[in-house]
């Protein structure tokens, strides 16, 4: 996502050209490295190697395997999962959760998960889960647009993304459809 | 944790011999570096330098950087927090979810974290939050044991550790104790 800063405005480069193969390539290597690894470390080399490109170009765009993982981090959270419009809240808030149950049991979704958190710290973290806050954020702003009070934002992020992240990311536990539904009970009673 | 396969019985090992002074002095290298860090990749040859022993020495007795920081992470996440006994489960809760919010809160604590979940996957995911599950399992049943209802692990894992792991790792939210005890207010209304 972040420009480079070196070169000169990019007025010569074509979308679908060479530059935008070398990202796909790139983004495909680091992909299929975090579904295969074992132990081994992902680094610059390692994943210049099987996109078939050179480590200086790697280099040069992304600067660190930190930023690496945010940018691919970025493009597979982003747009993944849609905003569900059952009606109601509740409706909604037992879609999208199933939805992202589903997505975090994707055997590729996990380590790129991990990784990105390992290696990019904050700002890895945030990239896996910015949508999924502006997401959560859109179906509580569109029940109170029905005239209907909502849960806050953060209220509704402690009792629906945390545990979704938290099971997946922490433990071994199946993320069932009916184990996500049940948390929208717990943030939604009556 | 784990024993190593190949030596025979460590008849000759003293305790406080060269031994533990080596896992002491790796575990303090590999708790500086990623404290220090910048965008520096944790390597064996970078821990072993910085804790002035050879990179043998650690590949050896560790194997891998995954399995190195999830030596660190069980010895860092054990015995440092003490289960509270207030004589109430909400009372035990909620000097629990402060104490442990404070703990996520140290400088030290979320790097170490976040490496262990990137680099050592489910297993480095397990030490951090193996003795949480556990200290709570034992407020649960304790309150169990004087004749109360109390809520299944799962569901406080889901309303007390979830978010405060979540707002810890993913987050720039600050985890305050005013935030931790209404997470308990949630699990426990009334």
């Amino acid at each position: 996502m972040s420009a480079s800063a070196s070169p000169p405005p990019r007025t010569g480069s074509r979308p679908g050209g060479r530059s935008s193969r070398i990202r796909a390539a790139v983004h495909r290597a680091v992909e299929e490295l975090l579904t295969d690894q074992g132990d081994e470390l992902l680094t610059i080399p390692v994943v210049a190697a099987r996109a078939g490109v050179h480590a200086t170009t790697v280099y040069r765009r992304w600067g660190s395997v930190g930023e690496l993982l945010t940018d691919v981090a970025t493009s597979r959270f982003s747009g993944d999962i849609v905003v569900p419009d059952t009606g109601s809240l509740r409706g909604d808030l037992e879609r999208y959760a199933s939805n992202l149950a589903k997505d975090l049991s994707d055997p590729d979704t996990l380590p790129l998960v991990r990784a990105t958190i390992g290696t990019a710290g904050e700002q890895g973290a945030s990239a896996c889960t910015r949508e999924r806050q502006e997401q959560l954020r859109a179906m509580l702003e569109r029940e109170e647009a029905r005239g209907h009070q909502a849960p806050t934002v953060e209220r509704a992020t402690d009792a629906l993304l945390a545990p979704l992240y938290y099971r997946a990311v922490f433990t071994n536990q199946a993320l069932t459809p009916e184990w996500a539904r049940a948390l929208v009970s717990h943030l939604l009673p009556d």
